[in-house]
């Protein structure tokens, strides 16, 4: 077969670039679609999966979204949002933190996804290296590849409370590295870092002339202690960009808006990159976001408690069941159980295999630890406790019998 | 001073990606700021300067959309948009096509913006040379570069109605020709393109293995004939990238939802792209599209109508104003006059120094044709005549005034 023969079958539009090829789907829909698939068979799933809280938005920002809309307000807005909402931000930031961002140091972006994305992409240049964390988020890597880096992984260790310590990251930094991405309260260990860390990180960060990504985009799901930001570091300028949004707090997941604190110059860049990759955030959506703020955050007090109450029993059902230990977890709405022995015991050879087999035969979702995405997360699962106490208790009642059948 | 010396100096967070540093921002947007300016100034100014219609959506679309928000439809969506919405697009363009586009082959977007982003760069490699006209919408020859290709830039020419014909892409060609990016309605010339030239292309792209990025946005603001789609062609499949949204006929603009039609593993490419990129379409708005859809558009006849009146009554008042000529376009809301003869008078050396005096002396904004952003545009301007025709009429009579008060 000549040439031109090859060419004719294969449409053009069948070659993708090799940047994209680098992007890979999130193992979290998969086992959304293949619980829908178990649903349908009339098996009662209790999901563990998906990292969406369970409640609502709160009422006055719904109302704001929908007065943004009888108020016409559907035209462009500015690619970092509206001045109001960057405002805002920087206010709510600054209380919290006892900083002094300024409104043009805050980029409103479509989701914490597109900030991510974008910040990501800007600061890696081919053959940079970037510590990524591992387990963690599986875009930090599929991104820093997309931009022609090398992501180093920071492989977290259940001994040290999953903390990517600033002795992991100097282990993890070689000749080239250029970046860091540094995601507390973590996703997916619900580990936390504290001051004396995120310090010690930045000062690595200078010496080695690093770039500091910080998605904190937990930071309202701490339920010891409390959170600390890369942003209370007075230096936090020279190296931090800081990501943040209303999908986790807010419960605003599938309205995207999220937000970036950073140098003005970094900013000013999201500005064009924005602009040509979506134009702008949601329109609407942004007034809803200015009411979230406007309502200071002691509405979330009562929902934090629920949290802490779902993890407590989470951890209390999970460590009955043989062969699973689990860290009780300061943050975010994840818990991470080792599952080594219970594997061992059940004979099932991968997290992987766990979790499809749990879901196909008792309904339960848990993701597996290397869907996060590499070695890190073998012998683990994911467990969001974003559903209602007694969900908890049933769906842990059904993989405790699961597990005490077979062993 | 040594290498470390000058690492400290500079963050390492100021040095950025060549691949965003293609990106530019519009100059649209630069000339929004102007007027802003200017209007601050206490001068009326009237703005012929943004493609953004100045009708509001209709009323079932914003109704859907409260109403998506009241029922709580505020979580993640799948990242190519919800199915029924898929479906929906899928139907509407069938029964204006007569296609047989199955709801797999489309993919819901955050915009026709992301959509663009997203195609071209999936389908450009680093070296790849694609064909983008001259003048164009400022953001396909910047994603080109992003991506590492090569924008072959097709120069319209007035004398054949700013046609993309298929000679002028033949012409464009060379040997690492890979795309073909076409805008029909074009932006900014408001010209169209017929069936014979359509398949003419689509048989050129066949010949070089060549796919097409087509931007259909401006599909419904057509006065003459009717609007050909590249999808009538029964082998779009193999070439054809189809863009359109909801940003123009529905006036959507800020609420960003654009959908792409393409083979089903385009579109299962897009899926896994847009996920790392946004996460997902915002969710409410993806409801009010399905409302904008079931209403069919007989609802627009009478917009297109006043559109129409629009740019006659522009035509007529700008062909009185001397050193100016202008082609009645037959499509978007846009028209392209040709100012050489009047810069010549008033004795300005661009069309960038005559839009920002008449910006700045008579608050009359238009853009200078090089926005567009290439040579092709030198010795026009841009005039959107989507405002009322009493503004149109006295925008037009000031810009006379001050033309013949210099000639």
């Amino acid at each position: 077969m000549d040439r031109e023969e090859s060419m004719a079958e294969s449409p053009p539009t069948t070659i993708f670039s090799s940047a994209v090829e680098q992007l890979e789907p999130e193992q979290a829909f998969i086992y959304l679609e293949m619980a829908a698939e178990v649903r349908e068979k009339g098996i009662d799933v209790i999901s563990f999966g998906i990292g969406q809280t369970d409640f609502l938005p709160p009422a006055p920002v719904l109302e704001a979204i929908k007065k943004a809309v009888d108020e016409g307000r559907v035209g462009y807005t500015p690619a970092t949002g509206i001045p109001e909402l960057r405002e805002a931000i920087s206010e709510f930031v600054n209380e919290k933190y006892g900083t002094d961002v300024e409104p043009e140091e805050v980029a409103v972006t479509a989701g914490a996804k597109s900030a991510l994305f974008m910040c990501i992409t800007l600061l890696t240049k081919p053959g940079d290296e970037v510590v990524v964390p591992d387990p963690g988020f599986p875009a930090y890597e599929c991104i820093v590849r997309y931009a022609g880096g090398r992501p180093a992984f920071a492989t977290l260790r259940e001994e040290e409370g999953f903390k990517m310590t600033p002795e992991l990251v100097a282990e993890c930094l070689g000749e080239r590295a250029r970046g860091v991405i540094l995601n507390y309260p973590h996703n997916p260990t619900g580990s936390t870092l504290g001051r004396r860390d995120l310090d010690e990180v930045l000062e690595l960060a200078r010496e080695r002339n690093l770039w500091i990504v910080a998605d904190e985009i937990y930071d309202h799901f701490v339920y010891e202690d409390r959170h600390y930001s890369l942003l209370e570091n007075e230096d936090w300028r020279d190296h931090v960009v800081y990501i943040n949004g209303f999908s986790k707090t807010w419960a605003m997941t599938g309205l995207r808006l999220g937000f970036v604190v950073a140098r003005k110059e970094i900013v000013e860049k999201l500005k064009v990159y924005a602009l040509n990759v979506y134009s702008c955030p949601p329109s609407v959506v942004q007034y809803g976001a200015l009411a979230a703020l406007e309502m200071g955050m002691e509405w979330f007090d009562g929902i934090r408690r629920e949290y802490k109450r779902r993890r407590d029993l989470a951890c209390e059902e999970l460590n009955k069941i043989p062969g699973v230990r689990v860290l009780k977890s300061p943050g975010t709405f994840y818990l991470f159980p080792r599952v080594k022995e219970l594997m061992r015991h059940v004979g099932v050879g991968s997290a992987d295999e766990l979790a499809k087999r749990i879901l196909r035969e008792i309904g339960v979702v848990m993701l597996p630890g290397t869907a996060f995405p590499l070695r890190g997360g073998e012998g683990y699962l994911r467990m969001s406790y974003a559903l209602p106490m007694e969900r908890i208790r049933e769906g842990l009642a059904r993989l405790r019998e699961w597990v005490e059948t077979r062993t």
